[in-house]
């Protein structure tokens, strides 16, 4: 995986602890022997003392896995009320005849060990899709796994929803509402089936500030479409995405219950910690070997410009010259142009960047004649940006993206076995 | 590439020739020097002895290859008649400066030589975009290319328009229109760059049918949103993509000039040799060690069909399952749940088979239990079907691609050097 650099935002101090960084919540990971491998965790689980404001997104698939239908049944009777998230990897429970029935009765077993709810409960599975899930490891696993919680539990929470990632993947800060220190933070777990639609991959964000549930869901309906949404790894939108905040209100804060300075504040600190694990996912995408970054700037609206960046770093040829370090420019040009959005390709510039150094390399319809030499230079680094100025409004989006690779095919000829 | 079976047609005849089985054309090709490779063809000419009824569809990239641009505009001030193809490989002239300048030269060269009307030239490049394209390998050869012109030239002329093809690709059909014998024929490149929106890659069709140029219009746009709109090697829509249509009227057929029964024959014809290509640039898809086919039945309509087809076909985890022999159908099921359509999963069934058997792999909105070891001869074979019966309404359509291998990795991670 490539190392990334935290952006700096002001008044916002990144800390470490993940899930755990907010007051109040504690997490535990283990293996329950879903996974063969004894040394991976499979099961993880995130607890509130005090119950959540709850707010989530969920794939748009019309194959949607058995725990996404169960989530949005329990924050439907519990009325965006959750104190705990419950989540395996290695098989999806997607497809399965009883795949519902199952999610429910291990929501049961997780709230009669912790004394809450069912409902109160969100669930999740990543993994293999139509392999029967048996409940048998949960229950053996259910009192270990609760017994465990701590507040430094959350690396093993967060390896516990690993798949075919390389590494963990944790953001938290630090920020004050008024005179109280808060803190967000959140987990994620993804490197293949990337291409978000509404919503993405595992991600579990927990903080302490107090906050009403319908704020939290319209913050992040609203980061969501330019945080994950405009991530893609390889085009397929999975069955399992799902997003979801839990906020305890154990800052001290006045409870947020409408829009102002202090809705602000926090949905910055959603945003910072969303764009984050975004980018370490796209680091971190089946067989990368290089982190890709498309700025699309003077967009009418943010759809043109999400469309046209998004196109950019979906595109199997640019992620394969990128791979191969082929400055073959045209491929980004082919690419933007069939981004579906209403622009004319007169105004475009692109450049190519990176850390160390840019090259314009598209103007007035054609081609500016560049050096290869720099172009080849730029692409010798392990985080390329590709900068798109459409010179036709003001709006502007990111999106990630990574390299396609021969461990790419390697990793998915033979996933199963 | 997979060897295909052609599919029998009642009153429909394969026969050799390509370009050159319809009576009146002529083609050939050459190395004029755009290619350094002097072993491998890299311009082709088609010759009609007589003007044609023409049509033709373009690609939808907001990026077009000036040829794109000047064809347009030839066929505009000709009113649809056309007399000659000219087409090159190894450089698209597309985002070049003087791309259109250079194209309208060319096809003056083309036209003195034939001593045809410029207008009268349908132009196509094919190759790397954004590298200038120099006229002088036109005009060195373009004597010569005149000169070879010959009724078993199409080989000559298939060739010139192969990149990473690893075969030419050539279909004709012999039929009758009353007691009028009639040929048509085509030929088609293409392997990777190949999401085809509206139009693909480069394919050229000639025939001796007597058909007014609206009629040729009507037909060509429709079949190709289910021939080559069904087809996607990569997801990336080129830049040059064009398909048309030559009609010369040598069979003596009385003009067709409304639609009737000898329209749906000729409509027919058109069919046959465009499944065919269509087939056959899925097969030789960049890296493809196998074909890939899904047939979506049971849909509300024609857009349903498409969708749900070429989404599976589409989609890179199943490519690379499908490389790697792993019956891992979640993935199909993942990828007909992101169809952009309006349906549900509940009523459908989906089917994976070979020339020598099949297996039904979901049923009832979960997985039906098969047999592994019957799922991995099917996938041992090179040529895989994907049925998925929507069972919501009546109308079918099929998609065509190819598995995604380390070979698609090397080729386009090295396609410039």
């Amino acid at each position: 995986m490539t190392t990334l650099t935290k952006e700096v935002f002001e008044g916002y101090t990144y800390v470490e602890g993940g899930v755990c960084a907010a007051k109040g919540f504690s997490a535990n990971g283990l293996n329950c022997g879903i996974n063969p491998d004894k040394e991976k965790n499979d099961l993880g689980l995130i607890f509130s003392r005090v119950p959540c404001q709850a707010a989530a997104v969920y794939t748009q698939n019309k194959v949607k896995g058995a725990p996404i239908l169960v989530t949005q049944e329990n924050l439907k009777k519990s009325e965006n009320i959750a104190s705990a998230v419950i989540v395996n990897s290695k098989n999806a429970n997607t497809c399965n005849p009883n795949g519902t029935e199952l999610a429910e009765k291990v929501c049961r077993l997780t709230a009669r060990e912790l004394r809450i709810a069912p409902e109160e409960v969100i669930i999740a599975s990543t993994g293999v899709i139509g392999e029967p899930l048996p409940l048998e490891p949960f229950e053996r696993a259910m009192p270990e796994l609760v017994r465990g919680l701590s507040e430094d539990g959350n690396d093993r929470a967060a390896t516990a929803i690993m798949t075919t990632d390389t590494v963990k993947k944790e953001v938290a800060v630090r920020f004050k509402i008024g005179e109280k220190e808060c803190f967000l933070g959140g987990m994620a777990k993804g490197s293949g089936m990337i291409h978000p639609n509404m919503a993405t991959t595992l991600n579990f964000i927990t903080t302490d500030v107090a906050i009403h549930a319908p704020l939290i869901q319209e913050a992040l309906s609203e980061i969501v479409k330019i945080t994950y949404n405009c991530l893609s790894v390889d085009g397929d939108t999975s069955t399992n995405d799902m997003v979801s905040v839990m906020a305890n209100g154990e800052a001290g804060n006045e409870e947020i219950r409408e829009i102002g300075a202090e809705y602000e504040i926090f949905r910055q600190a959603l945003f910072i910690v969303m764009e984050n694990l975004t980018k370490m996912l796209a680091a971190d995408g089946e067989g990368a070997s290089k982190f890709l970054e498309c700025t699309c700037e003077g967009a009418v609206d943010l759809d043109m410009a999400v469309a046209v960046a998004k196109s950019v770093i979906s595109s199997d040829l640019v992620k394969t010259a990128m791979f191969g370090e082929d400055a073959n420019c045209g491929r980004i040009f082919c690419a933007i142009g069939y981004a579906n959005a209403d622009f004319t390709m007169d105004k475009v510039e692109v450049t190519l960047a990176s850390e160390t150094g840019s090259v314009l390399v598209y103007k007035d319809g054609a081609v500016v004649s560049h050096s290869e030499e720099e172009a080849a230079k730029i692409l010798a680094e392990d985080k390329i940006y590709i900068l798109v100025h459409l010179h036709q409004g003001k709006v502007s989006a990111k999106a990630w993206g990574c390299d396609l690779t021969y461990d790419y095919v390697k990793i998915n000829g033979e996933y199963r076995s």
